[in-house]
């Protein structure tokens, strides 16, 4: 399987925000990360990085 | 290895735009796309949507 792990820019680190990420949608107020077992999680926030051969997402807040 | 193709959104449409992407990062007039060969291609675009099992990303350009 070819899912990601999202991190979250915080003060110029990366933090773990959701792990095996599928899916990363368009909403509303920002984005709706789903994972392979459909867990979702709403974040106000863009993409910023994507690395997929190290299976990583990089978010940001909008601020 | 879990690379996704690159789709650009046109008048509502996907059309490929890169294959095997690796890396998207930012750059000072939208996304620079990095393939897993190394190749590489500006984009005065957006990442929309991923759907990573699917091996998909989609883009949209700035207006």
């Amino acid at each position: 399987m070819c899912e990601a792990n999202a991190y979250i820019l915080k003060n110029g680190k990366e933090e773990l925000l959701l792990e095996k990420v599928d899916r990363v949608l368009p909403h509303e107020k920002g984005l709706l990360l789903q994972d392979i077992f459909g867990r979702q999680m709403l974040l106000e926030g863009r993409i910023k990085e994507l690395a997929l051969v190290d299976h990583k997402i990089v978010l940001e807040e909008i601020t």
